[in-house]
């Protein structure tokens, strides 16, 4: 059955849910993504602390205290980082405060250490602090009890830090979903072998493993299986402990039969066969006890646009992300595209800001050829089924893939 | 010594070189940066194949075929994928031909098996094939000797398939810069033991850990020491086997000289001590025996830009890469942004495509507790020094930080 992109999306995105969470430590989730939301268990700061090295005083002490007009207090703590205060600041008294010290009970602000001369336990204040001022309130940032992070929030530099904070030390996340990756094909050799007449080597199995690990996912390589039925299901049942199946090749208008009989074989129901784009239009998706077989094009221009825009997406919502599809942008094209299409077409491309917009080059060989493409490519061109040869300067849609 | 941005850049980019190179097997490779350029060894396809099922024939026989007027040759060869053909073809005769199996000799295209009837070893011909109909010539991607990638490249998944068709099954990468991630301050407690009065967990280690791997490179925690010359010392120390070496504490105004003391101390001799920049100023470069040691603030807002600014620009020229910039992109504010600012100012903003161009929206709390702006954040605006006020829907620079 062939279905439109969409179509293809929703049916298999249906099929799956979010993996299991499990326990990794800090420095290890880096681009994972959190399963729970996170909920402040403390303030933060935890106590009010000072901001600067200074003297923390009540502030209508010195309030009108200047270069002219100093005022002088008694010293009667000195209180480090890492410290807590001994005694209160009562009027007439300040205490001696590092950066990032707790400020002492009865202290109303902090004069910085530059305005300040101490002598024999006494510091003359040559400048006025407001109430508050240079004084970071317990709690200001963050309050015990507030929602800090949702969960599907993938983890970036900001929610590590935030994390530590908070003492997260093993957050909960989601599963890496694991993908096992099968090419088939007699003709396809292993990368490490000489390369034997008439055969070509397994790049499919490579590229989509950048691919997965991109979407998140960890690729499982189960190598090269020839053109035989038997050798296919032989090497699928080694994958039984995969999240998600993928295969390449076997799939495409001749040779069709070979992956589908492997289904038929295998007792995995078929969700559609084609898919309405262009490259990629060949997928034979199917699904057993939950588990979904994703049979995709031999060629490397069609397996890896079908994975962008049909695998992707599932992996992304496997691994727990609440967002599953590329940011896509309006963009000016530099070239004309005049390539006819019926069907949605995906053409890589280059795509820059410039003066506030974004211009967009397609990239030359679409075909097989496209692994050079890929190598500069950031972006794809989304040109719509039916649409007219396109003149350079044309606004069309891209899908980005990567850093502009 | 305090210098603008550009003179920290340039300063620090002239003490480091691209690290050496190692061989690691290419299903590793994503996101490493190749070391050498690649160089085709062989053609692409290293054979003139067969894109489709079909038959390989002399064009010039079937150049009138039409299902009015079929044309009929013998079948003298059957050629699957992975086999070479057994014998040439000869006016008057066709060899089968399965998808990415070899042409054989003399034939000039192919139909495809749609357009056939095979019976009793003779092939009925529905239509033609112009010359080099459906035929992919050997090299037409790419030719033995040709330059397909350059050296600095980073591994994505089309180069990663690239590599795979050509048989570079262990490509010579970078090594990636291990960064010695050390925070000071006797504040600062590990963010696995209960929190004592008056300590904060240490959140710089883990956001500047991911800020590393952001950078491809690989961060080495040592921990926390003291507020004490010697605690640092040691732990200094002990990441002497690392390629860079990140402090964070130490350097802000009023506990500057503890970080300088140990400099001073370790023969470290200062490149520079602070940067206009806000937040980030100070940082506390320095050079021994062409190492380079980086002290920078104790507050996550500063540490973080001046990372981003000041250190991942090194790790990326370290690990090899060509470019050494984030994108930058005009982009549209969508909200005022009053505040002043003597120094070149980095605000933590949501970037996102809008109508052909870009919006950006500068995040709240962009001090102490700029780590819950950072879960949003995907740019930062630049403000250049002495701005002024900049109204809703000024054109602003921005610094582009991860996906749109």
């Amino acid at each position: 059955m062939a279905v439109s992109l969409d179509m293809a999306q929703d049916k298999l995105l249906k099929t799956v849910q979010p993996l299991a969470a499990e326990e990794v430590a800090l420095a290890d989730c880096w681009r994972r993504v959190l399963a729970g939301e996170i909920v402040a268990d403390t303030d933060f700061p935890p106590f009010d602390r000072s901001p600067l090295d200074g003297y923390a005083l009540i502030a209508a002490d010195v309030a009108e205290a200047s270069p002219q007009q100093p005022v002088v207090l008694e010293v009667v703590d000195d209180i480090p980082a890492g410290n807590v205060p001994r005694v209160a600041v009562r009027p007439g008294t300040a205490a001696k405060i590092m950066t990032g010290a707790p400020v002492p009970e009865g202290a109303t602000g902090v004069v910085r250490r530059e305005d300040v001369r101490e002598e024999e336990g006494r510091a003359t204040v040559f400048a006025g602090a407001g109430v508050d001022n240079n004084l970071c309130r317990r709690g200001e940032e963050i309050a015990a009890g507030e929602k800090v992070i949702t969960a599907g929030t993938v983890v970036n530099a900001g929610v590590m830090g935030l994390l530590a904070l908070l003492g997260v030390a093993r957050p909960r996340v989601y599963k890496q979903p694991r993908v096992a990756l099968l090419a088939t094909g007699s003709e396809v050799a292993d990368i490490e072998a000489p390369l034997k007449p008439g055969a070509i080597r397994n790049s499919n199995s490579y590229m989509l493993a950048a691919q997965v690990r991109d979407a998140g996912a960890e690729p499982v390589l189960f190598g090269i299986a020839r053109d035989e039925i038997a050798a296919i299901i032989t090497r699928l049942s080694d994958a039984a402990d995969c999240d998600l199946i993928v295969t390449t090749g076997g799939v495409s208008a001749g040779d069709y039969d070979l992956v589908a009989d492997v289904y038929r074989e295998m007792g995995i129901d078929v969700l559609f066969d084609r898919v309405g784009i262009k490259p990629g239009m060949p997928v034979l998706a199917g699904l057993k006890a939950g588990k979904l077989y994703i049979g995709l094009s031999g060629n490397p221009a069609a397996a890896s646009v079908a994975f962008e825009q049909i695998v992707r997406p599932v992996l992304l919502k496997m691994g727990g992300r609440r967002e599953w599809w590329r940011p896509r942008a309006k963009a000016l094209l530099t070239a004309p595209f005049t390539k006819p299409s019926g069907a949605t077409r995906f053409v890589w491309a280059a795509c820059r800001p410039v003066n506030g917009g974004l211009t967009v080059e397609p990239l030359p060989l679409q075909g097989n050829g496209m692994l050079k493409s890929a190598v500069t490519a950031n972006a794809m061109i989304v040109i719509p089924a039916g649409s007219p040869p396109l003149a350079a300067g044309s606004v069309v849609e891209v899908c980005l893939l990567a850093d502009l």
